[in-house]
């Protein structure tokens, strides 16, 4: 049985850690990897420094959890909105539109800022490697299953990725300047094209 | 008249900067953003340090004539494989692929690496999304030359633009693991996909 005494200062700690995770995201997303630090993320979540080195003692502990928190959260974001979808006509825009809603959050902006930073740090690109193939085949898995497609027909896998890579590129394409009209136009074009190949 | 005395010491002037550029373009490839000081890129391009700060005397100096160069390269490299493209069948694949290999090479990899540090630093970012306006403005027109296609159908200027978009999203999944394989399955399905889009 838990201790009552005890469970309080659990559910504390949980509190402090989840904001520490969710401050590591908002600061890798605003000011990027290099400015990311502990005492930096500690600053912005209000922890004081040692609450912080409690959890995190270094920069990469913080990076791992921050890692992990962001493929939970960018999973559960792709379950909540697919659960949403309109049925029949506009599905389907609805779809490329919440895929590319998801590539340009703060969330991806954040995963830009890693995924760059892992791509010259060893320790780091591993883990997120690791943890990219899953959020890949968990979105792929996800978007066959609102499309009603199955990856048996031939084609359909490859035709599903191209339309998660596209994504990607929107999101990319989001990190310099204000994309959405640009952005709109190719998702309701591209939803057209997804339509007709799917059903040939 | 160009003084022949001069002419010599201009050419290896040229020599040194264009050493310079291509080494920076390497480096950030290589070791990010963070690590490319002029100190790092007048080492790897074996020019003295005094000659590299004649050039460049600051890290500003020499990423604005990066960013400057990458563009010319990449404009360059679009160009050259757009002129070697076969006729008749396939030729939709090829342009696809060769998109593809435009936004995987190092001088992508290079290019992402500062516009995510541009993303958090105001003159850079202002520099470079100058100067990406520009390249997707010559991209996207060489793709409607190749592809033999016209914006003032209703519909081609976002079908065109989303396969833009695509071969970015592929030089991101790229760039911590080598995606070769998946690519090329994506690439030959979205040319038949593109075919018929353009066709319709």
């Amino acid at each position: 049985m838990a201790d009552p005494l005890r469970a309080p200062q659990q559910d504390r700690s949980r509190a402090t850690r989840q904001k520490l995770l969710e401050a590591s995201v908002e600061s890798l997303a605003q000011v990027g990897y290099a400015a990311t630090t502990v005492a930096v993320v500690a600053a912005r979540a209000g922890v004081s420094r040692g609450a912080a080195q409690h959890h995190f003692p270094t920069r990469a502990d913080l990076f791992e959890a921050a890692v992990e928190y962001m493929t939970e959260v960018r999973l559960a974001e792709i379950r909540t909105q697919a659960a949403a979808l309109p049925v029949g006509a506009g599905r389907t825009e609805a779809i490329v539109s919440m895929l590319a809603d998801v590539y340009t959050g703060p969330l991806f902006r954040a995963a830009l800022h890693l995924w760059v930073a892992a791509s010259t740090e060893e320790p780091l690109r591993r883990q997120i490697v690791r943890l990219e193939a899953h959020v890949g085949r968990q979105a792929h898995r996800a978007l066959l299953e609102v499309l009603e497609v199955s990856e048996k027909t031939p084609g359909v896998r490859e035709t599903v990725q191209g339309v998660l890579d596209m994504a990607r590129g929107l999101g990319l394409a989001d990190l310099l300047t204000d994309d959405g009209k640009r952005r709109r136009g190719i998702v309701r074009q591209w939803s057209k094209i997804l339509d007709q190949a799917l059903a040939s």
